[in-house]
């Protein structure tokens, strides 16, 4: 590729943000870009096509110091799961044209190494290349190790999932009652609840904004306590399902979206119902867990054209809007997994 | 034996308890017992020697309902750990002259059967008799499954127990330096502390009480982290661990005594560490696991008699003194595990 000099929108995060972040808090700006490849370099540059919003991008908006996550950089564009076609590679691994899903930047085109932004090259293109945001990427991958691999599941038993009808909670609810599991969800919305039920094949689902007490709410739905709890909420939930677990529960803790916004976060009171009822509750991250991703996606693509899985995705049109959907998902606004199209192809 | 009135004295619940246990909760009072045992049960007569004083029977001077132990009897005597001698048995398992320990009455006689007590017959004598009320009984066992069983220790880990002078908590450090870790525990005087580090050998050891921000003692005392955590206390003492825990640590929940006399319990507010860190966090309840008590026994006579584990108890004298005893537990009064003795033999 001769220098060439593009223009390249960008979505830059101005400032660290607290409490609930806003859309001005981000800017949409025109820079340039040297899609150039630099010699001696390893990179790979990518025209990016979808771009993925996740709960777990709130805490790198935050500064931080020694956490998992690394905070965004203010004055730099958000960076996150994508997917993106390569338009130019001196990484061998990869070549112009490939279609890849992994670590980029917010904004049309990014010059990456495949190392840093843990490239994965898509072979199957006869799904909708967003999925790969979601279903076939980490979103995904989180449901179905969290799941498999934390919760222990046995056909028969009973499942509980917060933040259902999300990105990672549809999934969860549709391995569980693949595996013969009797499958509850909760969610924010009629919308959503009618998703779960009539889309996702949930057994029930609840909106938990119309409950005034939980506890009572989960009773309703587990009368014989739940197995297992797939934790995507924290605060009142969490301590609300305590109460209601059953002896030897697994509680796998994929995420706490209740809890990102707020300075100090809510406290759990019900703990010493691990001891009483022996619940293992255990956190995990999908990052420690990519080697099952091929065993993953052989599961799981004859699923999907089989339409034994269905996938929601709530699309934000436009790179310029990219700001609004992550903003919403923070208010539960996406129903569905939030995506961002960047570019066809 | 002939039909026989005896004098029975008894610690009676005079009702359900709120807030810390006071000794006019409880009180001490004469009756009588027949001893003689009816036709056609299959009870066994025992007269008690050693009594347990252990937190979980807070619990148990509420009014409970659904838990996993059951209320006192108020009007009734206490129950608990105990040690005893049998002077007649209808159970062709047990015999007159026996030693056994299991549940039983605060009392000097009591009428039981061997089921219902779970009365395990004392084989070896040559240890003190007391001993099988802590680190021959239930406390022993609580240590041994908790720390082998739910924390998967590895050599070389660090290793943070609190309430470590406890029944359970002086074994847990015991086992944990036998087996190549690096212990600290955290109590609440300096005599605790002193015989932490003097005399159950743990690495190092700290007041809790004198430490104005415990996320910071433990920085200092495991600048690497904690890979496991024995749970005794709950509260604030599990949030700043939570902060200080290593990847892929492991937090057995044991009990959290600080908690049990509180109307509403503290809420913990770092769960979200467990997803970071990928924490296991799991309760256990020690009557799961005696299956493997012959085992565990097997393993620590030896031990005992080699000089290898030492066990600290505080003996209070007599049954009229065993509500000051168990009242005191919950003031951190006892230093090592709290026994009453009723009769020598």
């Amino acid at each position: 590729m001769a220098e060439e000099v593009m223009n390249n929108k960008q979505i830059i995060l101005k400032h660290y943000v607290e409490d609930y972040p806003k859309e001005s808090d981000m800017e949409f700006k025109n820079n340039n870009i040297k899609l150039n490849v630099p010699e001696g370099s390893n990179v790979v540059v990518l025209k990016n096509l979808y771009l993925s919003c996740d709960p777990y991008m709130r805490s790198r908006m935050s500064k931080l110091e020694g956490s998992y996550v690394q905070s965004f950089t203010p004055g730099s564009p958000i960076t996150g799961c994508g997917v993106a076609k390569v338009l130019e590679s001196v990484d061998s691994n990869f070549q112009e044209g490939d279609l890849v899903w992994g670590m980029t930047g917010w904004e049309e085109y990014s010059i990456v190494t495949a190392t840093q932004s843990a490239l994965f090259k898509i072979h199957d293109k006869n799904v909708p290349l967003s999925y790969y945001t979601g279903i076939l990427g980490m979103p995904g991958m989180t449901a179905y190790v969290g799941f498999y691999e934390i919760c222990s599941p046995k056909k028969g038993e009973t499942v509980f999932v917060s933040a259902a009808s999300g990105a990672v909670g549809q999934l969860v609810g549709q391995f569980a009652k693949m595996l013969g599991c009797y499958v509850v969800g909760s969610a924010g919305t009629k919308e959503k609840v009618d998703l779960l039920k009539n889309k996702f094949d949930f057994d029930e689902a609840f909106n938990y904004k119309e409950e005034k007490d939980l506890v009572a709410a989960l009773k309703r739905y587990f009368p014989n306590g739940i197995d297992i709890y797939f934790e995507n909420v924290g605060g009142k939930m969490l301590d609300a399902v305590l109460l209601n677990m059953k002896l030897c529960g697994r509680i796998a803790v994929c995420g706490m979206i209740s809890q990102y916004n707020l300075e100090k976060t809510e406290g759990v009171h019900n703990l010493f119902c691990l001891i009483t009822k022996r619940i293992r509750m255990e956190g995990f991250l999908v990052s420690d867990h990519y080697h099952l991703y091929p065993k993953y996606l052989e599961m799981i693509i004859p699923q999907i054209k089989g339409g034994n899985v269905v996938y929601v995705e709530d699309i934000a049109e436009g790179l310029e809007n990219a700001p609004k959907a992550l903003v919403g998902l923070f208010y539960g606004r996406n129903v569905g997994k939030q995506v961002v199209k960047v570019s066809r192809e």
